[in-house]
């Protein structure tokens, strides 16, 4: 993303005072009746759920992006540029058990998360540019139900983010003649140094570029544009590296791990009639979390005014990662 | 600074069921032995802070950048790309009382703050690039300390948004032959919607672009590069103007009220000897305060991965920091 990280690990001695986030509820009941997204349930906009037992997919009832949103008035004036932006969002349940996270659901359960998440990437592909799925897990990041499930934003516009990718990653094949993320790949994959876990088909690392203190990437190992391009095999491969490299997100500090992750590949809408080779699908982990399962790294002064500052570098991530035991902590424990 | 940002006015009207801050702590001791940033009392480093009267200046002891950093290995590969960064951290206690935020001090007292950020500024700036000074306040914001004090982080390197700042405003100055941020404020000002308090030498607005709820700018009317060109009746000018711009954003939600502030002018260092007419000096204020006192906005999952979206309009948020009493809610009720 063409940016600078300050990487202070000398900072991870001082001592900490300051906030202490609440600790994640520690038993959620598999079925709460005044849980808006279990099986069966009311929701606040009077919807009643089915009592569905796979995934569960809805239109949010306050979606942040309409389908007929206003029409700004045009200014010339390039210090106030605005324009409309249309989209659906949408909410999916992955499951409709409220204690099961991805990790403690079967990976056939999880399969069947990605064959959805592929699902709805073509339709709502069909009409948005960009369709972002995302999953806010935790409190900490701003979840408010503790029922696992993610969320689809689709735009008519192609995001700040998204757009950035695009140019870069369009230049760096103009360049090298091959896509930037499959060459990162394959460079990584020689050095080691960051890479947590692979299998035949994908790679779990901590990029070079890492801003969070376990920030992570996951790629597939063959050129992929988008969700709906991988194979059956890519798409069991993909429900076993998840499962395993969010049971060690999990062990980290013996918690349910809060983070934002989402899925970033080739553009929709319009973009499916051009050639988006330079673009390769990933999917990108933000936890919050610093020292323990209550301190965070904020990002604030010096983050929101200069630049991104790290306490602990890529490299000792990864091996803190590396370092944890495969079979998740209350498994063990029962 | 070339970004979109997704408005969604609507969405104000959801129930909000999710995490809760802790409130402030309400009241908190002018003196606390144990608190390591109040006048004669010894810090974690073991050195004891004199029995100051005024404001007072040290080094950070945690510091995140050294004046002597490790220096990576150079790498060829441009998707690894590293360098060294040296810099200096500093922290500067308002007042020797630690119940007294800026709001609540005497003019004259700010004004003491604002000459020691232009010193600052012109001692770090002989031999840094930049110098970030900057504000965290309170728990939510990662301030470990209630003791009213600010930062520095001075750095051998132009730090990403700076450098983003310096680019844009250039390229505005070289096609208009007139500095970014002085032809907007005189637009803002005659248009108004978004200016919220003006004083003979100073601006306070939501800007245009803001991406958290109350963001607001702070600027000079007259073309200023640094924060030691002001001349004395602007810095009286911006003493008072701060007071009543923070007694504002306290009367908001009656909280002492979180942000991260600092300020941004043209850069030092070897920047000095240049040429930097297309900067306006400027201070930044980013509170993450949307509903109350405890529920902020959740700049996540969307936020994160694609694009800044706001829950309320630019004016919207204006239009209700004009209309909050310029009296402090400490005062009014003792
Ligand atoms: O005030 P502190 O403890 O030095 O640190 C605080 O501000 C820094 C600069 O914005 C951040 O990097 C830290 O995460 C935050 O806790
Ligand atoms: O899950 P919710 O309640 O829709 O909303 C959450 O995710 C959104 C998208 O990242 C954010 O804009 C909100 O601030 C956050 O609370």
């Amino acid at each position: 993303m063409e940016n600078w990280v300050t990487v202070s690990p000398h900072r991870m001695k001082r001592p900490w005072k300051g906030q202490v986030e609440k600790p994640e509820e520690a038993v959620i009941p598999r079925y709460d009746p005044s849980n808006s997204l279990c099986p069966g349930n009311t929701r606040s906009s009077g919807k009643v759920n089915p009592q569905y037992e796979g995934t569960f997919l809805f239109d949010n009832d306050f979606p942040a992006l309409l389908k007929d949103g206003p029409s700004p008035p045009p200014n010339s004036d390039p210090l106030f540029q605005s324009a409309p932006a249309y989209g659906a969002c949408q909410v999916m349940c992955f499951h409709p058990h409220s204690d099961l996270t991805l990790p403690l659901m079967s990976q056939s359960e999880v399969r069947e998360v990605i064959n959805k998440w592929a699902e709805i990437n073509i339709d709502l592909g069909k009409k948005y540019t960009w369709v972002q799925i995302f999953e806010n897990k935790g409190n900490i990041m701003g979840c408010s139900n503790p029922h696992p499930h993610c969320q689809v934003w689709a735009s008519s516009y192609l995001p700040n983010d998204p757009a950035t990718k695009h140019r870069t990653q369009k230049a760096y094949y103009d360049k090298h003649q091959v896509p930037m993320l499959v060459d990162y790949v394959k460079k990584e994959l020689q050095n080691k140094e960051r890479v947590v876990l692979e299998n035949e088909h994908w790679v779990w690392l901590v990029p070079y570029w890492a801003v969070w203190p376990y920030e992570t990437m996951l790629l597939p190992k063959r050129h992929v544009l988008r969700l709906q391009d991988l194979t059956p095999d890519e798409r069991d491969a993909l429900a076993d590296i998840m499962k395993k490299l969010l049971t060690k997100y999990d062990n980290l500090f013996e918690v349910s791990f809060p983070y934002s992750m989402g899925w970033h590949g080739a553009p929709t809408g319009e973009y499916l009639q051009e050639d988006n080779s330079h673009w390769q699908l990933h999917a990108l982990y933000f936890p919050p979390l610093l020292r323990s399962a209550t301190v965070k790294k904020f990002m604030v002064g010096y983050e929101m005014l200069a630049q991104s500052q790290r306490d602990l570098t890529a490299e000792q991530a990864a091996e803190k990662l590396l370092s944890l035991p495969d079979v998740h902590y209350k498994s063990r424990k029962s």
